[in-house]
Protein backbone atom coordinates (compact mmCIF):
# COMPACT_ATOMS: atom_id res chain seq x y z
CA UNK A 1 0.00 0.00 0.00
CA UNK A 2 1.77 3.40 -0.54
CA UNK A 3 2.32 5.01 1.92
CA UNK A 4 -0.50 8.10 1.57
CA UNK A 5 -2.88 5.37 2.00
CA UNK A 6 -2.11 4.73 5.73
CA UNK A 7 -3.11 6.31 8.42
CA UNK A 8 -0.81 8.71 10.52
CA UNK A 9 -0.83 6.72 13.80
CA UNK A 10 0.26 3.32 11.48
CA UNK A 11 2.62 5.20 9.42
CA UNK A 12 4.44 5.92 13.20
CA UNK A 13 6.30 3.22 13.27
CA UNK A 14 8.56 3.08 10.25
CA UNK A 15 9.72 6.47 11.47
CA UNK A 16 13.07 6.04 13.69
CA UNK A 17 12.91 9.62 14.34
CA UNK A 18 11.35 10.08 17.86
CA UNK A 19 9.69 13.76 16.24
CA UNK A 20 8.07 12.14 13.29
CA UNK A 21 6.34 9.54 15.23
CA UNK A 22 5.23 11.73 17.73
CA UNK A 23 3.63 14.43 15.14
CA UNK A 24 2.28 11.82 13.71
CA UNK A 25 0.53 10.27 16.28
CA UNK A 26 -0.70 13.65 17.61
CA UNK A 27 -2.06 14.27 14.66
CA UNK A 28 -4.71 11.22 14.57
CA UNK A 29 -5.23 11.80 18.25
CA UNK A 30 -6.20 15.52 17.81
CA UNK A 31 -7.58 14.87 14.57
CA UNK A 32 -5.67 17.74 12.54
CA UNK A 33 -3.26 18.15 10.03
CA UNK A 34 -3.30 21.81 10.30
CA UNK A 35 -0.13 24.08 11.05
CA UNK A 36 -0.50 27.93 11.26
CA UNK A 37 2.20 29.81 9.76
CA UNK A 38 2.57 31.87 13.17
CA UNK A 39 4.00 35.05 11.05
CA UNK A 40 3.43 38.00 13.28
CA UNK A 41 6.16 40.28 14.56
CA UNK A 42 5.42 40.83 18.12
CA UNK A 43 6.20 38.31 21.59
CA UNK A 44 2.20 39.22 22.59
CA UNK A 45 0.70 38.50 18.67
CA UNK A 46 2.95 35.06 18.94
CA UNK A 47 1.83 33.95 22.17
CA UNK A 48 -1.84 34.99 21.64
CA UNK A 49 -1.71 32.87 18.52
CA UNK A 50 -0.31 30.25 20.04
CA UNK A 51 -3.04 29.72 22.85
CA UNK A 52 -5.95 30.48 20.85
CA UNK A 53 -5.15 28.21 18.06
CA UNK A 54 -3.17 25.58 19.70
CA UNK A 55 -6.34 23.32 20.32
CA UNK A 56 -6.90 23.26 16.12
CA UNK A 57 -3.11 22.88 14.91
CA UNK A 58 -0.81 19.88 15.50
CA UNK A 59 2.09 22.34 14.10
CA UNK A 60 2.90 26.03 15.24
CA UNK A 61 5.25 27.26 12.91
CA UNK A 62 7.28 30.28 13.59
CA UNK A 63 9.73 32.84 12.31
CA UNK A 64 11.12 33.64 15.29
CA UNK A 65 13.68 36.13 13.54
CA UNK A 66 11.15 38.35 12.98
CA UNK A 67 9.42 38.99 16.44
CA UNK A 68 10.48 42.63 17.34
CA UNK A 69 10.44 41.83 21.39
CA UNK A 70 12.11 38.53 21.54
CA UNK A 71 12.93 37.01 24.76
CA UNK A 72 13.81 33.96 26.81
CA UNK A 73 10.41 34.19 28.45
CA UNK A 74 9.11 33.97 24.80
CA UNK A 75 10.53 30.77 24.13
CA UNK A 76 9.22 29.42 28.21
CA UNK A 77 6.05 30.91 27.27
CA UNK A 78 5.83 28.84 23.90
CA UNK A 79 7.01 25.70 25.11
CA UNK A 80 4.39 25.75 28.31
CA UNK A 81 1.74 26.70 25.14
CA UNK A 82 3.07 23.42 23.52
CA UNK A 83 2.53 21.05 26.45
CA UNK A 84 -0.74 22.13 27.19
CA UNK A 85 -1.92 22.39 24.12
CA UNK A 86 0.10 19.29 22.57
CA UNK A 87 1.84 20.55 19.55
CA UNK A 88 4.75 20.64 17.82
CA UNK A 89 7.48 23.89 17.37
CA UNK A 90 8.69 24.82 14.04
CA UNK A 91 10.89 27.06 13.24
CA UNK A 92 11.44 28.01 9.87
CA UNK A 93 14.09 28.94 9.62
CA UNK A 94 15.28 27.56 6.01
CA UNK A 95 19.07 27.05 6.97
CA UNK A 96 20.68 27.71 3.73
CA UNK A 97 24.95 27.63 4.30
CA UNK A 98 27.74 25.12 4.64
CA UNK A 99 27.81 22.38 7.87
CA UNK A 100 30.27 24.25 9.86
CA UNK A 101 27.61 27.51 10.08
CA UNK A 102 24.68 26.34 9.79
CA UNK A 103 25.92 23.98 13.33
CA UNK A 104 26.53 27.55 15.15
CA UNK A 105 23.59 28.88 13.62
CA UNK A 106 20.86 26.09 14.74
CA UNK A 107 22.83 25.61 18.51
CA UNK A 108 23.85 29.20 19.62
CA UNK A 109 23.52 33.29 19.08
CA UNK A 110 20.37 34.72 20.62
CA UNK A 111 17.97 32.03 19.56
CA UNK A 112 19.08 28.53 20.28
CA UNK A 113 16.77 27.17 18.23
CA UNK A 114 17.63 23.62 18.42
CA UNK A 115 17.07 23.84 22.31
CA UNK A 116 13.37 24.42 21.82
CA UNK A 117 12.13 23.98 18.03
CA UNK A 118 11.14 20.55 17.86
CA UNK A 119 11.26 20.44 13.81
CA UNK A 120 13.22 22.68 11.82
CA UNK A 121 14.12 23.01 8.21
CA UNK A 122 17.23 23.24 5.46
CA UNK A 123 17.53 24.00 1.96
CA UNK A 124 19.73 21.19 0.12
CA UNK A 125 21.42 23.92 -1.74
CA UNK A 126 24.77 23.69 -0.59
CA UNK A 127 24.82 19.83 -0.26
CA UNK A 128 24.74 17.49 2.09
CA UNK A 129 27.26 19.11 4.54
CA UNK A 130 24.57 21.06 5.63
CA UNK A 131 22.24 18.38 6.61
CA UNK A 132 25.47 16.90 8.58
CA UNK A 133 25.81 20.09 10.56
CA UNK A 134 22.73 19.69 11.52
CA UNK A 135 22.75 16.58 12.20
CA UNK A 136 25.40 16.84 14.79
CA UNK A 137 23.43 19.56 16.94
CA UNK A 138 19.50 18.35 16.73
CA UNK A 139 20.33 14.14 16.79
CA UNK A 140 21.09 14.31 20.32
CA UNK A 141 18.45 15.90 21.05
CA UNK A 142 16.15 13.77 18.93
CA UNK A 143 15.18 16.80 16.52
CA UNK A 144 13.48 15.97 13.38
CA UNK A 145 14.46 18.38 10.18
CA UNK A 146 12.53 18.68 6.93
CA UNK A 147 14.57 19.50 3.72
CA UNK A 148 12.82 21.84 1.34
CA UNK A 149 12.17 20.15 -1.52
CA UNK A 150 10.23 22.58 -3.89
CA UNK A 151 8.82 26.11 -2.91
CA UNK A 152 5.38 27.40 -3.51
CA UNK A 153 6.56 31.29 -4.55
CA UNK A 154 6.92 32.11 -8.24
CA UNK A 155 9.62 31.56 -10.38
CA UNK A 156 11.34 28.93 -7.49
CA UNK A 157 14.55 27.47 -8.65
CA UNK A 158 13.57 24.61 -6.46
CA UNK A 159 12.32 22.17 -9.21
CA UNK A 160 12.85 18.47 -11.25
CA UNK A 161 16.66 17.63 -10.42
CA UNK A 162 17.09 19.95 -7.52
CA UNK A 163 14.05 18.18 -5.63
CA UNK A 164 15.12 14.42 -6.91
CA UNK A 165 18.62 15.42 -5.66
CA UNK A 166 16.74 16.68 -2.29
CA UNK A 167 15.08 13.28 -1.62
CA UNK A 168 18.24 11.16 -2.23
CA UNK A 169 19.70 13.63 0.38
CA UNK A 170 16.28 12.68 2.86
CA UNK A 171 16.88 8.71 2.35
CA UNK A 172 20.59 8.97 3.05
CA UNK A 173 19.64 10.78 6.37
CA UNK A 174 16.44 9.11 7.39
CA UNK A 175 17.15 8.94 11.11
CA UNK A 176 17.34 13.24 11.20
CA UNK A 177 15.55 13.85 7.77
CA UNK A 178 11.85 13.57 8.94
CA UNK A 179 10.23 14.82 5.42
CA UNK A 180 10.00 17.63 2.91
CA UNK A 181 8.69 21.32 2.84
CA UNK A 182 6.79 20.99 -0.68
CA UNK A 183 3.81 21.04 -3.21
CA UNK A 184 3.52 17.33 -3.60
CA UNK A 185 4.76 13.72 -3.06
CA UNK A 186 7.60 13.03 -4.96
CA UNK A 187 8.28 10.18 -7.27
CA UNK A 188 11.78 10.04 -7.66
CA UNK A 189 13.40 6.69 -9.09
CA UNK A 190 14.76 4.53 -6.43
CA UNK A 191 18.15 3.54 -5.15
CA UNK A 192 20.04 0.34 -6.13
CA UNK A 193 18.41 -2.32 -3.76
CA UNK A 194 15.65 -0.05 -2.44
CA UNK A 195 11.90 -1.87 -3.17
CA UNK A 196 9.78 0.57 -1.71
CA UNK A 197 9.66 4.94 -0.96
CA UNK A 198 11.00 5.34 2.43
CA UNK A 199 7.77 7.36 3.78
CA UNK A 200 8.44 10.64 4.40
CA UNK A 201 6.36 13.61 5.62
CA UNK A 202 5.48 16.22 3.38
CA UNK A 203 4.32 20.10 4.93
CA UNK A 204 3.05 22.24 2.70
CA UNK A 205 3.23 25.91 2.53
CA UNK A 206 1.21 28.24 0.60
CA UNK A 207 -2.52 27.05 1.57
CA UNK A 208 -5.57 29.08 1.25
CA UNK A 209 -9.36 28.96 1.27
CA UNK A 210 -9.72 32.35 -0.79
CA UNK A 211 -6.81 34.20 -1.62
CA UNK A 212 -4.82 34.16 -5.36
CA UNK A 213 -1.20 34.99 -4.06
CA UNK A 214 0.47 37.92 -3.53
CA UNK A 215 2.36 41.11 -4.88
CA UNK A 216 5.86 39.11 -3.71
CA UNK A 217 5.59 35.91 -6.24
CA UNK A 218 3.20 33.63 -3.31
CA UNK A 219 0.91 31.40 -4.63
CA UNK A 220 -2.19 29.32 -3.11
CA UNK A 221 -3.67 26.54 -3.27
CA UNK A 222 -6.52 24.50 -1.41
CA UNK A 223 -6.15 22.08 1.58
CA UNK A 224 -8.11 19.52 -0.94
CA UNK A 225 -5.61 19.78 -3.90
CA UNK A 226 -3.16 19.38 -1.09
CA UNK A 227 -3.78 16.61 0.72
CA UNK A 228 -5.81 14.66 -1.62
CA UNK A 229 -4.23 15.32 -5.28
CA UNK A 230 -0.66 16.12 -3.93
CA UNK A 231 -0.78 13.80 -1.59
CA UNK A 232 0.61 15.76 1.23
CA UNK A 233 0.46 15.42 5.44
CA UNK A 234 0.30 18.87 6.93
CA UNK A 235 -1.33 22.05 5.68
CA UNK A 236 0.46 24.94 6.66
CA UNK A 237 -1.74 27.97 6.65
CA UNK A 238 -0.60 31.66 7.28
CA UNK A 239 -2.46 34.88 6.94
CA UNK A 240 -5.46 33.11 5.75
CA UNK A 241 -5.57 32.45 9.17
CA UNK A 242 -4.50 34.92 11.63
CA UNK A 243 -5.54 37.53 9.44
CA UNK A 244 -9.06 36.55 9.54
CA UNK A 245 -11.69 38.65 11.58
CA UNK A 246 -12.28 34.96 13.80
CA UNK A 247 -8.72 33.23 13.42
CA UNK A 248 -10.70 30.37 15.92
CA UNK A 249 -13.85 30.05 12.83
CA UNK A 250 -11.13 30.30 10.01
CA UNK A 251 -9.17 27.67 11.78
CA UNK A 252 -11.69 25.58 12.58
CA UNK A 253 -12.59 25.55 9.06
CA UNK A 254 -9.23 24.78 8.01
CA UNK A 255 -8.77 21.71 9.60
CA UNK A 256 -12.29 20.58 9.08
CA UNK A 257 -11.34 20.82 5.19
CA UNK A 258 -7.98 18.93 6.07
CA UNK A 259 -9.18 16.51 7.69
CA UNK A 260 -11.84 15.68 5.25
CA UNK A 261 -9.39 15.03 2.57
CA UNK A 262 -7.67 13.23 4.60
CA UNK A 263 -10.55 11.06 5.61
CA UNK A 264 -10.64 10.85 1.90
CA UNK A 265 -7.54 9.75 0.58
CA UNK A 266 -7.72 6.59 3.26
CA UNK A 267 -10.94 6.12 1.84
CA UNK A 268 -12.90 6.58 5.08
CA UNK A 269 -16.90 7.11 4.51
CA UNK A 270 -18.12 9.87 6.76
CA UNK B 1 37.08 45.83 -22.46
CA UNK B 2 36.12 43.03 -20.48
CA UNK B 3 35.08 44.43 -16.90
CA UNK B 4 37.69 42.50 -15.17
CA UNK B 5 40.74 44.03 -16.67
CA UNK B 6 39.46 47.60 -15.66
CA UNK B 7 40.80 48.94 -12.55
CA UNK B 8 38.43 48.84 -9.06
CA UNK B 9 38.04 52.46 -9.56
CA UNK B 10 37.21 52.69 -13.06
CA UNK B 11 34.08 50.07 -12.32
CA UNK B 12 32.74 52.20 -9.96
CA UNK B 13 31.25 54.51 -12.38
CA UNK B 14 29.05 51.64 -14.14
CA UNK B 15 27.23 51.16 -10.94
CA UNK B 16 24.53 52.80 -10.19
CA UNK B 17 24.25 51.58 -6.45
CA UNK B 18 25.87 53.45 -4.30
CA UNK B 19 26.97 50.81 -1.97
CA UNK B 20 28.94 48.94 -5.20
CA UNK B 21 30.41 52.24 -6.06
CA UNK B 22 31.79 52.82 -2.71
CA UNK B 23 33.43 49.54 -1.99
CA UNK B 24 35.18 49.33 -5.73
CA UNK B 25 36.64 52.75 -4.55
CA UNK B 26 37.75 51.91 -1.07
CA UNK B 27 39.57 48.72 -2.67
CA UNK B 28 41.60 50.74 -4.89
CA UNK B 29 42.11 53.55 -1.82
CA UNK B 30 43.42 50.93 0.95
CA UNK B 31 44.81 48.63 -1.64
CA UNK B 32 42.71 45.62 -0.42
CA UNK B 33 40.39 42.96 -1.97
CA UNK B 34 40.64 41.16 1.40
CA UNK B 35 37.26 40.40 3.48
CA UNK B 36 37.22 38.69 6.37
CA UNK B 37 34.33 36.15 7.30
CA UNK B 38 33.85 36.87 11.11
CA UNK B 39 32.52 33.08 12.42
CA UNK B 40 33.29 34.12 16.30
CA UNK B 41 30.41 33.46 18.39
CA UNK B 42 31.20 36.15 20.86
CA UNK B 43 30.92 39.60 21.02
CA UNK B 44 34.32 40.87 22.32
CA UNK B 45 35.89 38.66 19.53
CA UNK B 46 33.68 40.09 16.87
CA UNK B 47 35.01 43.52 17.92
CA UNK B 48 38.55 42.54 18.46
CA UNK B 49 38.65 41.29 15.15
CA UNK B 50 37.17 44.47 13.44
CA UNK B 51 39.48 46.45 15.29
CA UNK B 52 42.88 44.51 14.90
CA UNK B 53 42.40 42.96 11.01
CA UNK B 54 39.90 46.38 9.95
CA UNK B 55 42.84 48.35 8.13
CA UNK B 56 43.47 45.66 6.02
CA UNK B 57 40.21 44.57 4.59
CA UNK B 58 37.55 46.16 2.29
CA UNK B 59 34.58 44.36 3.89
CA UNK B 60 34.13 42.52 7.20
CA UNK B 61 31.72 39.85 6.84
CA UNK B 62 29.58 38.89 9.38
CA UNK B 63 27.28 35.94 10.84
CA UNK B 64 25.39 37.73 13.65
CA UNK B 65 23.11 34.88 14.62
CA UNK B 66 25.88 33.12 15.98
CA UNK B 67 26.68 35.72 18.35
CA UNK B 68 25.50 34.43 21.50
CA UNK B 69 26.00 37.66 23.93
CA UNK B 70 24.38 40.33 20.65
CA UNK B 71 23.24 43.34 22.17
CA UNK B 72 22.69 46.57 20.72
CA UNK B 73 25.77 48.24 21.76
CA UNK B 74 27.74 45.35 19.67
CA UNK B 75 26.63 47.09 16.61
CA UNK B 76 27.11 50.64 17.70
CA UNK B 77 30.93 49.53 18.09
CA UNK B 78 31.02 47.98 15.16
CA UNK B 79 29.62 50.96 13.07
CA UNK B 80 32.36 52.64 14.58
CA UNK B 81 34.91 50.77 13.60
CA UNK B 82 33.77 50.34 10.18
CA UNK B 83 34.01 54.02 10.22
CA UNK B 84 37.31 54.28 12.06
CA UNK B 85 38.94 51.46 9.45
CA UNK B 86 36.94 52.27 6.43
CA UNK B 87 35.37 49.06 5.92
CA UNK B 88 31.77 47.47 4.43
CA UNK B 89 29.67 45.31 6.79
CA UNK B 90 28.21 42.44 5.01
CA UNK B 91 26.15 40.42 7.29
CA UNK B 92 26.22 36.68 5.55
CA UNK B 93 22.75 36.43 6.55
CA UNK B 94 21.87 33.86 2.90
CA UNK B 95 17.86 34.96 2.82
CA UNK B 96 16.37 31.86 1.34
CA UNK B 97 12.29 32.77 2.04
CA UNK B 98 9.33 34.31 0.30
CA UNK B 99 9.47 37.83 -0.43
CA UNK B 100 6.79 38.83 2.34
CA UNK B 101 8.73 37.23 4.89
CA UNK B 102 12.29 37.74 4.14
CA UNK B 103 11.15 41.78 4.31
CA UNK B 104 10.21 41.18 8.01
CA UNK B 105 13.74 39.05 8.69
CA UNK B 106 15.92 41.70 6.74
CA UNK B 107 14.85 45.01 8.85
CA UNK B 108 12.58 43.65 11.91
CA UNK B 109 13.41 41.57 14.41
CA UNK B 110 16.41 41.77 17.09
CA UNK B 111 19.02 41.72 14.30
CA UNK B 112 17.48 44.98 12.43
CA UNK B 113 20.29 43.96 10.06
CA UNK B 114 18.99 46.69 7.26
CA UNK B 115 20.03 49.15 9.58
CA UNK B 116 23.36 48.54 9.86
CA UNK B 117 24.53 46.20 7.08
CA UNK B 118 25.69 47.64 3.91
CA UNK B 119 25.70 44.59 1.97
CA UNK B 120 23.30 41.72 2.61
CA UNK B 121 22.86 37.97 0.38
CA UNK B 122 20.27 35.67 -1.10
CA UNK B 123 19.53 32.81 -2.32
CA UNK B 124 17.71 33.34 -5.64
CA UNK B 125 15.78 30.29 -5.52
CA UNK B 126 12.67 31.26 -4.33
CA UNK B 127 12.35 33.28 -7.14
CA UNK B 128 12.30 36.50 -7.87
CA UNK B 129 10.05 37.73 -5.02
CA UNK B 130 13.06 37.36 -2.45
CA UNK B 131 14.71 40.31 -4.62
CA UNK B 132 11.58 42.14 -4.97
CA UNK B 133 10.86 42.12 -0.99
CA UNK B 134 14.35 42.66 0.02
CA UNK B 135 14.53 45.64 -2.26
CA UNK B 136 11.67 47.37 -0.63
CA UNK B 137 13.62 47.57 2.47
CA UNK B 138 17.19 48.05 1.49
CA UNK B 139 17.05 49.92 -1.67
CA UNK B 140 15.89 53.40 0.27
CA UNK B 141 18.54 52.65 3.11
CA UNK B 142 21.28 52.78 -0.01
CA UNK B 143 22.29 48.89 0.51
CA UNK B 144 23.39 46.55 -1.70
CA UNK B 145 22.64 43.15 -2.12
CA UNK B 146 24.37 39.96 -3.45
CA UNK B 147 23.07 36.59 -4.92
CA UNK B 148 24.30 33.19 -4.25
CA UNK B 149 25.07 32.28 -7.77
CA UNK B 150 27.24 28.99 -6.93
CA UNK B 151 28.62 27.32 -3.69
CA UNK B 152 31.82 26.50 -2.93
CA UNK B 153 30.53 23.37 -0.63
CA UNK B 154 30.86 19.51 -1.69
CA UNK B 155 27.87 18.98 -3.63
CA UNK B 156 26.48 21.77 -4.10
CA UNK B 157 23.01 22.03 -6.00
CA UNK B 158 23.89 25.95 -7.51
CA UNK B 159 25.12 25.64 -10.43
CA UNK B 160 24.78 25.08 -14.25
CA UNK B 161 21.04 26.62 -15.17
CA UNK B 162 20.59 27.39 -11.70
CA UNK B 163 23.20 30.27 -11.70
CA UNK B 164 22.20 31.67 -15.04
CA UNK B 165 19.14 32.19 -13.32
CA UNK B 166 20.55 34.02 -10.78
CA UNK B 167 22.38 36.38 -13.14
CA UNK B 168 18.96 37.45 -15.07
CA UNK B 169 17.79 37.85 -11.65
CA UNK B 170 20.78 40.32 -11.26
CA UNK B 171 20.29 41.95 -14.71
CA UNK B 172 16.84 42.39 -14.21
CA UNK B 173 17.63 43.83 -10.73
CA UNK B 174 20.89 46.11 -11.17
CA UNK B 175 20.06 48.84 -8.76
CA UNK B 176 19.99 46.94 -6.17
CA UNK B 177 21.80 43.46 -6.90
CA UNK B 178 25.18 44.47 -6.81
CA UNK B 179 27.22 41.02 -7.31
CA UNK B 180 27.13 37.61 -6.30
CA UNK B 181 28.43 34.92 -3.88
CA UNK B 182 30.38 32.77 -6.60
CA UNK B 183 33.52 30.63 -7.09
CA UNK B 184 34.20 32.53 -10.82
CA UNK B 185 32.71 35.27 -13.15
CA UNK B 186 29.99 33.80 -14.66
CA UNK B 187 29.55 33.67 -18.15
CA UNK B 188 25.60 33.91 -19.22
CA UNK B 189 24.14 34.19 -23.17
CA UNK B 190 23.10 37.92 -23.02
CA UNK B 191 19.37 38.91 -23.28
CA UNK B 192 17.78 40.50 -26.20
CA UNK B 193 19.37 43.98 -26.82
CA UNK B 194 22.29 43.61 -24.58
CA UNK B 195 25.36 44.57 -26.11
CA UNK B 196 27.73 43.38 -23.11
CA UNK B 197 27.44 41.35 -19.60
CA UNK B 198 26.54 44.00 -16.97
CA UNK B 199 29.33 44.72 -14.90
CA UNK B 200 28.45 43.24 -11.66
CA UNK B 201 31.46 42.29 -8.18
CA UNK B 202 31.95 38.75 -7.31
CA UNK B 203 32.38 38.14 -3.82
CA UNK B 204 34.37 34.29 -3.29
CA UNK B 205 34.62 32.44 0.22
CA UNK B 206 36.13 29.51 0.40
CA UNK B 207 40.22 31.28 0.24
CA UNK B 208 42.48 29.28 1.91
CA UNK B 209 46.10 28.87 0.97
CA UNK B 210 47.11 26.01 3.09
CA UNK B 211 43.76 23.79 4.11
CA UNK B 212 42.33 21.50 1.58
CA UNK B 213 38.91 21.57 3.25
CA UNK B 214 36.94 20.64 6.35
CA UNK B 215 34.82 17.61 6.97
CA UNK B 216 31.75 19.24 6.74
CA UNK B 217 32.18 19.98 2.93
CA UNK B 218 33.71 22.87 2.71
CA UNK B 219 36.86 23.05 -0.66
CA UNK B 220 39.12 25.27 -0.27
CA UNK B 221 41.05 27.78 -3.10
CA UNK B 222 43.68 29.59 -3.36
CA UNK B 223 43.80 33.85 -3.60
CA UNK B 224 45.66 33.62 -6.99
CA UNK B 225 43.18 30.97 -8.30
CA UNK B 226 39.88 33.11 -7.42
CA UNK B 227 41.26 36.55 -8.49
CA UNK B 228 43.39 35.82 -11.56
CA UNK B 229 42.00 32.63 -12.76
CA UNK B 230 38.10 32.60 -12.05
CA UNK B 231 38.22 36.48 -12.51
CA UNK B 232 36.32 37.40 -9.45
CA UNK B 233 36.70 40.50 -6.99
CA UNK B 234 36.84 39.78 -3.32
CA UNK B 235 38.71 37.05 -1.13
CA UNK B 236 36.58 36.03 1.74
CA UNK B 237 38.98 34.57 3.77
CA UNK B 238 38.09 32.85 6.92
CA UNK B 239 39.63 30.54 9.45
CA UNK B 240 42.69 30.34 7.78
CA UNK B 241 43.22 34.43 9.21
CA UNK B 242 41.81 34.39 12.78
CA UNK B 243 42.24 30.83 13.56
CA UNK B 244 45.96 31.75 12.78
CA UNK B 245 48.47 32.08 15.92
CA UNK B 246 49.19 35.98 14.20
CA UNK B 247 45.97 36.79 12.38
CA UNK B 248 47.40 40.51 11.09
CA UNK B 249 50.40 38.52 9.64
CA UNK B 250 47.91 36.18 7.76
CA UNK B 251 46.03 38.96 6.84
CA UNK B 252 49.05 40.74 5.75
CA UNK B 253 49.83 37.58 3.83
CA UNK B 254 46.24 37.21 2.00
CA UNK B 255 46.08 41.16 1.76
CA UNK B 256 49.24 40.81 -0.50
CA UNK B 257 48.36 37.72 -2.52
CA UNK B 258 45.14 39.20 -3.72
CA UNK B 259 46.06 42.71 -4.60
CA UNK B 260 49.63 40.63 -6.28
CA UNK B 261 47.14 38.57 -8.34
CA UNK B 262 44.86 41.78 -9.00
CA UNK B 263 47.55 44.03 -10.17
CA UNK B 264 48.59 41.24 -12.33
CA UNK B 265 45.19 41.21 -14.31
CA UNK B 266 45.43 44.78 -15.11
CA UNK B 267 48.68 43.72 -16.68
CA UNK B 268 50.64 46.19 -13.99
CA UNK B 269 54.11 45.48 -13.34
CA UNK B 270 55.38 45.52 -9.86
Amino acid sequence: MPHHKSSYTARAASFKNPTASRLLKLMDEKQTNLSIAADVTTKAELLKLADVLGPYICVFKTHIDIVTDFDQDLIKQLEALAQKHNFLIFEDRKFADIGNTVKHQYSQGVYHIASWSDITNAHPLPGEGIIKGLKEVGLPLSRGLLLLAEMSSAGSLAKGAYSEEAVRMARRNRDFVIGFIGQRRLSVPLDAGQEQEDDFLYLTPGVSMAQPGDSLGQQYRSPEQVILESECDVIIVGRGIYGAADPVAKATEYREAGWAAYQKRLGVSQ
